[in-house]
């Protein structure tokens, strides 16, 4: 006879990537739903509940996902439907690909008769949907978190035309998020595998995606990305821009560009970079640096301006991208252009000119009701982190900060996931509200399947350091519940709660590969007589059964349980103790 | 006819880790001869020296290392000859093992009839070879160094035993150093497989090594060891002690543990963990703790004071190790038995009593001029590491600290690697003297040759970034190089200034591999049309041309610049450019 399945095992919700974890929904009091990842534990321990980014799983790429905001956009009214949208006509010599959009991915085009951002709702009081679901996601008060997003200071990145998105904050009040970037270039991979990317890294954990894809077929790639996507996408649509006149930047103009904004804000993309802090005046500024301009937005950009000689068309129609961006709540991510780009050129004039520029738009912005966060670097030594989040938070009026990394040395291509890490974590404690991911490709190539992974995983390890060090209120229940397993010698239960269980577990079944192992008191590390875990674990036994809580019970009498503790000997500490199999260390 | 290899290519002195690189020698004033890696560039780049750990390579492993000290410990004096050394006979049951040692491997055994500490000469005014080399290999002054050591605040680990080493420094003025930790348990691995591990570590950039073997063939692996180690190597001399008792710690007593101490020591072990600060008291403090006791010695220690109701024998005889440690310039890794094991448990009473133990233990060791650094944690959220530090520097006397990670978040095992360098940068950064690696393995198995790499190049990283933000004098010029390197697109420069050329060239092959594209002015990121670095350089090349290095150059005539520019057009941006190939982004 076979055994039957445990009634204690939850079904994989999420394939191999997380065994015992059920993926469940919390009821917000106005109907709200918000799925959360439950971890099951062994041995009567509650289970964990932990935030959730990977979204609806299992359906058809080639039907998107369920239309979850569909009824809260339609309920408050202000949108009229444009019909559906078209592949861009303009573009020449069939630029845009041959690629096909399957019919169910054709979705109808909505758009504001005026601002339907959620700040302009916050403004005015209103609680969305949206805030319901978000507070409820963070463990936050809704009313809370509507004053920070009327405020300025946390955005909730939700295009009305991107209903399959399950609402997130990005906010220095909240959990810090990251961002993953996927999209093809000239060079390699396929729609196909940009919509797998997609879901690859929101299961292991991306808050946010940006494609940047940059060959052929952007605009069939962004239709299938948004219609399969849980959580914001971003854009720079400079890229398609330039695609549209083939390639050479001052061939550019305002036109061109705008209608390249309304093509994506009609599919649905729900942040746009914009480099419009990049200024004429401001680009010699990096003529005598180590690494110029690393940006390729930014470089865009500098090119067409030193062309023109006139600032661009970004910056001299901010006000017009403000108005397109309301009617479709597309949120600003105000791009760094002039970011640097090695150690030597962190902190420099050109960098804090284009920041200082980023907080007059961010304030534009904010007239008109759009949601803004701003982009960050990029390289920066530690010791000059901290200056880039203070000038970020007094010259941006605490709009949310959104950095790349920052990589804290160059000397290591093929790691710069950690030389990143390393930067992220301290800006994300010091209160950036969003990382840029980096993977291990990063200087060298194009992420695959296994980098975007280790980027993800990477970065969640900074992000949840930062919301450790932040004193999150959700953070460190996580690490408790781990470390308890680990000192139970719960092995299921630590790989299970692990950010990564597949490794974890691939990693310890590498020396110890049965079963048994797993219910052992001891690894592989230092044998079974080695375990400082287990011999603790009895002290600690010890202690508690002899009212050894604190230094005073030293004093009062240790001498005795001293020899009480000689006298049960090995009895106490090591109950199940055979002489050759547990000794001492 | 086959091409000849160019002149300019040296010899490959380190296998295929570090192509384009070759061991140079620096001549000191009294004859010392540093070794160095010199990185070759092409573009008539002067080469680039770094550090290196990797000592003499290509030897036979059965006839260790060139014994580069032995003349400059024979002609100070103040040394006896001790007969060679037997292994331990006092083992019972044949635990010692019966591995081998090679005639060659067995040395004649010198102690000193006095004091022989680094130390003990610099505190009389002598800059002995070791500091020499050691200033020269840190491109430091001699007498500063010798003034960091007299004081205490720097440590040359060097037992006379272990003439093989090439001698290096711990400090906060000096670049930060790391630990990579080695060794065979009851479970797995083999002597030769240490070995090969040690070359290993030491290939990629390990400053000092330990070998925290706890199987049989105790004795004999660290004499393999020793004799094929060109840096120091450390060990916690009580695992070997309870090997000798049969694994149960109440049976260990002072005499034992003195002759491992003294057995050590004549093999040449340059630093010893002692846990003497665990003291009766302390042990109490961690019964509430989410995860106890987690090191080994702390938990061995804890369980004699416990059982015997007795301070430690190390606490006790703490003045006789001193002396023992003295006459062989054994160095002190005073260690951290009750550091914390998880988030939840960092900085508490149990840590903090013990780290100002240490403190008294430090001074006491002063007294009788031997080295001392400090062990620190461990886990610690980022937000409470700086504490560790100051209070280290403080109660400590401004010892070198010497921390293990710390781990910033425990939810990430088999990136335990990256959530400790996150805290390793920083503490660091903070005055963190050596960092000791953890590995991906950490908390699940035994690190195998890959993870000590991945180990040994993320704290190197760690170091490396640390050392950026300190301002060390030559830490920069590495960054810089690479960073031109890849601004000028010289793809092989850049792979072989990487900390992991191996790991940066098959990154970049696996979207690139044709040799041609290594000599491309764009790579798979982003394709021939959207290299940034390209345009940027290209506004670089035009901004210099036309003097436009700072902003004033606009204000005075900007126009007619941008007029010229636009007339020479693309011929001035992109001087080989082909319409499909180059365009703009």
């Amino acid at each position: 006879m076979r055994p039957t399945p445990s009634a204690t095992t939850p079904a994989a919700d999420y394939g191999d990537a997380f065994p015992s974890s059920r993926r469940i929904h919390v009821q917000g009091p106005s109907g709200t739903s918000v799925p959360m990842r439950e971890v099951h534990l062994a041995g009567g321990e509650p289970p964990l509940r932990v935030y959730d980014t990977s979204g609806p799983r299992g359906g058809d790429v080639r039907a998107g996902l369920p239309r979850l905001r569909e009824e809260w956009i339609r309920a408050r009214g202000g949108i009229v439907e444009v019909g559906r949208h078209m592949l861009p006509a303009f573009a020449k010599n069939g630029r845009h690909g041959s690629a096909e959009i399957p019919d169910a991915l054709n979705h109808k085009v909505i758009r504001g008769t005026g601002p339907v951002t959620q700040m302009h709702y916050a403004r005015k009081g209103e609680i969305t949907p949206e805030m319901e679901f978000v507070a409820l996601r963070e463990g936050m008060d809704a009313e809370f978190l509507r004053s920070e997003v009327a405020r300025g200071r946390a955005i909730i990145p939700a295009n009305i035309n991107h209903p399959e998105l399950e609402p997130m904050v990005i906010g220095r009040g909240f959990k810090v998020k990251i961002n993953a970037n996927i999209g093809n270039s000239a060079v390699s991979s396929s729609i196909e595998e940009e919509v797998e990317k997609l879901r690859w890294a929101t299961l292991w954990g991306a808050d946010t995606v940006m494609d940047l894809s940059t060959g052929k077929n952007i605009h069939q790639t962004r239709q299938w990305i948004l219609r399969n996507s849980p959580v914001p996408i971003g854009t720079v649509p400079i890229y398609q821009a330039l695609e549209k006149v083939e390639g050479v930047p001052e061939d550019l103009t305002w036109e061109i560009y705008r209608d390249t904004l309304i093509e994506q804000a009609e599919q649905g993309v729900d942040y746009f970079t914009v480099h419009a802090g990049v200024l004429l005046r401001y680009v010699p500024m990096t003529a005598n640096r180590l690494t110029g301009i690393v940006s390729r937005g930014g470089s865009i950009i500098a090119k067409w301006c030193l062309s023109h000689h006139k600032e661009s068309f970004l910056y001299t129609h901010f006000r017009e991208i403000c108005e397109i961006m309301a009617a479709y709540d597309v949120s600003f991510s105000l791009g760094d252009g002039l970011r640097p780009g090695s150690i030597k050129d962190a902190n420099d004039e050109a960098q804090f000119a284009e920041l200082k520029t980023q907080g007059e738009l961010t304030r534009i912005a904010w007239e008109h009701g759009v949601q803004v966060m701003n982009e960050g670097p990029g390289h920066v030594p530690m010791h000059l982190i901290r200056e880039n989040m203070e000038k970020q938070l007094e010259w941006c009026d605490e709009a949310p900060f959104y950095t790349l990394g920052p990589l804290t040395t160059d000397v290591a291509p093929g790691y710069d996931h950690i030389t990143s890490a390393i930067g992220a974590a301290q800006i994300g404690w010091y209160g950036t509200a969003m990382l840029c991911y980096v993977t291990p490709k990063e200087h060298l190539g194009l992420p695959n399947k296994d980098d975007v992974k280790t980027g993800v995983i990477t970065y969640k390890i900074a992000a949840h350091a930062a919301d450790l060090a932040k004193g999150h209120p959700r953070a460190q229940e996580w690490d408790d519940a781990i470390s308890k397993a680990r000192f139970e010698f719960r092995w299921e239960d630590q790989f299970n709660l692990a950010l990564d269980p597949v490794t974890a577990r691939a990693f310890h079944d590498e020396t110890l590969p049965a079963e048994g192992a797993k219910v052992a008191h001891f690894c592989s590390m230092c044998g079974p007589k080695f375990c400082s875990m287990k011999i603790t674990q009895d002290v600690r036994e010890y202690a508690a059964k002899h009212g050894m809580d604190s230094g005073t019970a030293i004093a009062s009498g240790m001498r005795a349980k001293s020899d009480e503790f000689r006298e049960l000997g090995g009895e106490i500490y090591v109950p199940e103790r055979a002489a050759e199999e547990i000794s001492a260390d």
